[in-house]
């Protein structure tokens, strides 16, 4: 990865070479990382004990990063590239996303949810460096643990699967062919002939503004205090606040509530993701992007995780004592989505919001 | 109630005259409060229709208010008191506060519980102000909210007959004839002839820097970032840490594990009380303690609400939805109970630490 692609040639450079660059090394990493994540999804059919705590082997860690990458530099800087080409190749970046990202997914929600219980239930002997914890001795702590262990386990079996599955198909075949294309030559508009440091810095801007109109849709003032003296209670948006539809939304449904909640958030972290790309291809450093990018993967993932708990919870013939304790460890999550939150609101102004363009720029 | 009573004659007026002056009012504001108890108390026998949302009648709420302000006086300036009398009446004060503090708040207790329930699952439909909550029309909302309904009514009618049963006892005569003794002249001692200006301070200084000692063994660093990005689970004081012993804590007992979290804060809350009264002795305005007071009866009242939803979940043959609720809402009082200390943590450092004594001059 470079620090700064167009640095080198800023002053002359168009806005293809640097686009070009970018998009060769980003297809080469993904070229690279193919054949690991493939061989390592093949070595674990069952079990998955090669997987590493941070979630997914490396093979398919770089494969993602890659994805990721020459995704937002193809949504980003798409009028430069040629449309249809462009829309497909995004069309199948996200198949592909989809498809690998599940089965790290659950494994980090595993760790997150049963970490979480362990420090919960937690007794302070033995020189545990925390002491007692909320549900410290609770007989339902170790049920809920077992319960929550066996679905996640479930769910990532089903995920490999559909990753081994896949990863021979003709369909992921013919993504790789389109990555070889990006290491030759991008196709490129004529238009991506212009200098790179006036033109690239144009669309980032874009980007960055499309993020900054979605963010002042969020409930920031909800977020703005820590705790508001009103603990969970102000979870779900209020009504007629939010800025989008409330979809998923349904009267006594609240997990519908929770995910319309949500929604907004998770495409903005998908926003963030782009904007930091962008600066990336830009050449630009964009550190205050990197911690808003980390607080919203948190966010996310303690999310999923609160549905998770939910969902075990409806699991039939429970105990009274695993579900309180499932009940303690939802809230807690839910309180981890609100922390995030907390950490966003108090991260964006930081960001140079007026000059988007000037930030871009090298 | 007087704002001042050292300001009319302060730099006269001996610290015995300040004290008498304080004391005549608040027995006689005790005396008049009484008789108005004993009459509320029997005229709700058993639905206790007449107690307010905040917490208990209006002659109850006098008669606390005098029985913590004279109890205060007379530790804070006990030196000045002949010693056996202000002990006596000391331990008489606290037996008519454990007494009369208990059927108010079972009922605040009521409120707070009923009303966190009823908003973490309001579904936001029909104008609700705030949207839907976090357990949305989830089915064992209703039976946690009539168990700890029944489980409170029954503890406030308990609490109820031992007030009914203790209002007529020769013990509250006795302690009335105590203050009626007040109204007139208190037992003071010699030493109380200095003036008011230069003994009253320095006894309110005592009174702040015990204050001040017991907060330094408050683990303040851990309330003192929001969050702190480890949600619930930095509940329980860490090992080795605690400037307390931590009393009621056994391996393997999450209540008494939270018992010993809870009870330097518990003390503190005493304190801050006692801090308050003295600086109204003195007749200084202490706006910053009344916070911090109000801060400290929000986390005892949040932390007693826990310990209730934890026993309430101990119910044999309740249903798994039920005690999942129960859960939440036991999650949601201990995030009350540490948003009360982030609060504090905030409040503290604005009070005069290395001035108490020009704090409580003139």
């Amino acid at each position: 990865m470079t620090d700064a692609p167009m640095t080198a040639s800023a002053s002359t450079a168009t806005a293809g070479e640097v686009l070009s660059r970018y998009l060769t090394e980003q297809a080469g990493l993904f070229l690279r990382a193919l054949p690991q994540a493939v061989g390592e999804a093949g070595a674990r059919p069952g079990a998955l004990p090669s997987l590493n705590s941070t979630g997914g082997s490396a093979g398919t860690g770089e494969l993602l990063r890659a994805v990721r990458r020459v995704g937002g530099a193809l949504h980003t800087f798409g009028a430069l590239f040629e449309p249809g080409w462009a829309h497909e190749s995004r069309t199948e970046l996200r198949w592909l996303l989809g498809l690998l990202a599940q089965e790290p997914a659950f494994l980090r929600r595993s760790t997150r949810l049963l970490s979480a219980l362990d420090t919960l239930s937690a007794t302070g002997q033995g020189g545990e460096p925390r002491g007692p914890g909320m549900l410290a001795g609770h007989p339902g702590a170790p049920k809920a643990r077992a319960l929550l262990d066996r679905q996640l386990t479930l769910a990532r079996t089903r995920a490999h699967s559909s990753v081994l599955q896949e990863l021979r198909s003709s369909r992921l075949h013919a993504l790789a062919d389109r990555m070889t294309l990006l290491v030759g030559e991008a196709p490129l508009q004529a238009s991506a002939g212009g200098r790179a440091g006036e033109l690239l810095p144009v669309q980032a801007a874009v980007a960055f503004g499309a993020l900054g109109q979605l963010v002042q849709g969020l409930p920031l003032h909800r977020a703005a205090t820590a705790y508001q003296g009103d603990a969970l209670h102000r979870l779900g948006a209020p009504v007629g606040e939010a800025s989008v539809p409330a979809q998923g939304r349904t009267a006594g449904d609240a997990d519908g509530a929770l995910a319309a909640d949500d929604s907004p958030w998770h495409r903005v972290r998908v926003l963030v993701k782009r904007a930091r790309y962008a600066l990336e291809v830009c050449g630009r450093p964009g550190l205050e992007l990197d911690v808003l990018d980390q607080v919203l993967d948190r966010h996310q993932e303690a999310a999923d995780a609160a549905v998770t708990v939910a969902t075990a919870a409806r699991t039939p013939r429970i105990t009274p004592a695993t579900a309180y304790v499932l009940g303690v460890v939802h809230a807690d999550q839910r309180l981890e989505v609100e922390a995030a939150r907390y950490a966003f609101g108090q991260q964006w102004p930081t960001l140079p919001h007026h000059g988007w363009h000037e930030w871009a720029s090298a």
